[in-house]
C-alpha cells in the first residue's frame, strides 16, 4: 500500500475530506435504479443534522399573510397528499473537477439521487394563510444551524411566490414511503422538482412571506460569478447531465476500469430541470465521433430517464464520454465552465477503459 | 470562496477522494439513535455494488462439507431468524489520522453504525451440510468483483470453523426490518457481531470448507504490519473506541465548532469487539485530566452504548477528547498506533471546541 507522500499531489485538504467523509454521492452503480435505494441517495447537510421531535414540531406561515398560521405534523398529514418521483442533484456537483478548484464539498459527478417523495402541495397552505399584496418572496428557513463565511445563521432560502406556487412544490414528509429520515431533513422538508437540492430546504420549521427580495447568506452564495465582489446570477434549475454506469470492474484504490472485449450494452441516466431531456450522446473515441443512445420514458415528469448504448468493445484503450441535451436546447459541455463558488458544472462525464 | 492552490497542504490525494465520495462514514450526530437510521450507516464497498436477483439468487455451501447445499432467498427466509443490534465499524476507521497516511478509504473516525440485522444462525446450516474432519476454515465469497494490488479476485474471506460457528453469526437478509438494500450486500450477507466489518462478506454466494487455512488477497490485506515485507498479525474483533456528538454548532467548512458558555450534556457512544465497555472517560483539557462518564445499557450484547457527561462550560478555548476500556482491559490510546495499512487506529477522538 502506498503512502500519502509518495501519492499524486491533487492536494484535496483536510476540510474537503471532512465534508467528503459526512456528505455521500451516489456510487454511479445506482443509475441502475428507477428509484435510488435510500441510503443512495446524495446528501449535502451544511451545517448538523438537527434533533427533532415529530409530535411537537411546527411549521410556521407568518409575515406578509392575512392569516398566520401553525401547522403540526398531524396538521400536514391529514393534508391532501401527493407522491411524486423526483431527481435531486447538488448544485455543487461536478466541482472538484473544476481547475483551479473551489473550497466546498469536493464532489466529482455523483451528487444526484432520485426518490419518490410525498408530501401535501404548498399552493393551498399558502391560500389559506393568504398573502398580502405586497408580498414577492417566500423565505424557508430549517432548522439546522452553523456559519458559513463569518455568518452565524439558520439555514434560509427564498423563492418568489410564482415559483412557490407551482403545483409540483411540497411540503415532504416521507421518502419511498417511509417517513423522511434525519439526514433528509425529518420530519418535513421543501421540495421544489426541477431545482438544484440547495432549494428544497430541509427541517422545514418557518415560511415567511415578505416584501423585499431575500438577501440571506444562501442566497449570496448560490450565484455564478467569476469572482466574489461580481453580483453574478442566481442558480435555479437544475442544467441536463447524463451519467453513465462506469462498465467491467474498477480497481479498488485507483478506480480504474476494465471491461472484457465484445458487445457491451452502455446504460445510465439523464436529467434536466429545464425541461424534459431529448437526446443523449456517446462517444467512445473521447469526443470526437457521436452516436445517438436510446432513450427510455422519464421516470416522471421531474425525474430522469434511462438511456442504452450498445458498443463493440474492441481491446485497448478507450475513453467513453456521455453527453444530454434538453428540451430548452442546453447540452453539456465538454469543459467545465469555472465559477468562484464551483456551481452547475455540468461537464461531460468521461470514463477511461482498458478493454481487454 | 477559498480556491485549492491557497488551501492547506495535507494533499488527500484525488484517488482518495474518489473513495470517499462512495463510502460515507457516519456524521457524527447519528450518534444519537440507538439504530443508526439507514442511509447514515457507514459503508465501504470494495469494488462495485453488484446487480442481484432475489429471485435466482443462491448460496452454495461446498468443499470439505458431506452434503453441498445450494439454498434460495426463499430456503433461507423460511429458516429460523434472529434479530440482532449489532455494532459494525470499518477496520480502516481513523486510518486519515496516522502519519505518514497510508492510502486507502481515508476515514477519520466516522465509519460506524449500529442496525438491527435480521438472519438465519450459520451453525444449523453447516450441521445440515456436515463438515469432513480435516476442513478448518470456511471461505465466504461475495459477488463483487475487481481488482486490488493487481490481484484480480472477488471479494473473499475466511473464518475459522470455531469463529463460523458461534450463535451471533448469521446470514443476514434484513435491516432494520426491511430487505438489505443493495449497497449493504442485498439479497444476503454474512454477519460476524464483534469483528470490524471486513468479515461480514456482502452480496454471500458461496462458503466453501478447506482443509487448508485461506491466503487470498483480502486476508493478507488485513493485517497489522510495519512494514509491506512483514508476516504480520491478523485483523480480527474491533478495539474498543468511544465517539463524541460534537456539542455546539459547527462552521460550514472547517467543521470548527462554537458553543455558548454554561452546564452542556456531552453524549456518544462506546463499543468494542473484545467485550462490553466498562468505563469512558472524558477530559477537557486535550487529555490532562480524565473524569468518568455516565454509562448506559448496551443496545445490545453486540452493540454500543450510550454515555452521559455533564460539562461546566467556560468560554475560551477547549479540546474536549473521549476514551473507552472494555472489560478484556483495552484501552483507547492517545496516539495513533501506525501500521502499513492504516488499520485498527482507535486513538482517542479530540473534539476542540470555542466556548463563548
Amino acid at each position: 500500500m502506498p503512502l500519502a507522500d509518495t501519492g499524486s499531489l491533487e492536494g484535496i485538504t483536510y476540510e474537503e475530506l471532512q465534508l467528503a467523509a459526512r456528505n455521500h454521492g451516489m456510487p454511479l452503480e445506482g443509475l441502475r435504479y428507477d428509484l435510488t435505494p435510500l441510503g443512495m441517495h446524495y446528501l449535502l447537510i451544511h451545517f448538523d443534522i438537527p434533533p427533532a421531535d415529530d409530535t411537537t414540531w411546527t411549521v410556521d406561515i407568518e409575515g406578509r399573510v392575512r392569516k398566520p398560521m401553525s401547522l403540526s405534523m398531524r396538521d400536514i398529514r391529514s393534508r391532501p397528499a401527493v407522491t411524486q418521483a423526483v431527481t435531486m442533484e447538488c448544485a455543487g456537483n461536478g466541482r472538484a473537477r473544476l481547475h483551479p478548484r473551489p473550497l466546498s464539498q469536493p464532489w466529482l459527478s455523483e451528487a444526484v439521487g432520485t426518490a419518490a417523495w410525498t408530501g401535501t402541495p404548498l399552493r393551498p397552505l399558502l391560500d389559506e394563510a393568504g398573502m398580502e399584496d405586497d408580498a414577492v418572496e417566500l423565505i424557508f428557513e430549517g432548522a439546522d444551524h452553523g456559519t458559513q463565511d463569518g455568518v452565524e445563521q439558520d439555514y434560509e432560502r427564498s423563492l418568489s411566490i410564482a415559483d412557490a406556487v407551482r403545483d409540483e412544490v411540497l411540503l415532504a414528509y416521507e421518502i419511498d414511503g417511509r417517513p423522511l429520515p434525519p439526514q433528509h431533513g425529518a420530519p418535513v422538508r421543501l421540495l421544489v422538482p426541477g431545482w438544484y437540492g440547495m432549494t428544497s430546504v430541509k427541517w422545514l420549521r418557518r415560511i415567511t412571506a415578505v416584501a423585499e427580495p431575500f438577501d440571506g447568506y444562501q442566497m449570496w452564495a448560490y450565484r455564478l460569478r467569476d469572482r466574489v465582489e461580481d453580483e453574478g446570477v442566481a442558480v435555479t434549475r437544475m442544467l441536463p447531465r447524463a451519467l453513465m454506469i462506469p462498465p467491467g470492474f474498477p480497481e479498488f484504490f485507483e478506480r480504474t476500469r476494465t471491461l472484457d472485449a465484445g458487445p457491451t450494452t452502455l446504460e445510465g441516466r439523464a436529467w434536466s430541470g429545464a425541461g424534459p431531456v431529448t437526446r443523449v450522446e456517446v462517444s467512445a473515441d473521447g469526443g470526437v465521433v457521436w452516436d445517438d443512445a436510446r432513450l427510455e420514458p422519464a421516470v416522471g415528469p421531474y425525474a430522469w430517464r434511462r438511456w442504452t448504448f450498445g458498443w463493440m468493445a474492441e481491446p485497448g484503450e478507450h475513453e467513453l464520454v456521455v453527453r444530454a441535451t434538453d428540451g430548452a436546447g442546453n447540452v453539456q459541455p465538454l469543459d467545465g465552465p469555472w465559477n468562484h463558488h464551483g456551481l452547475a458544472n455540468n461537464m461531460a462525464q468521461r470514463v477511461p477503459i482498458t478493454v481487454r
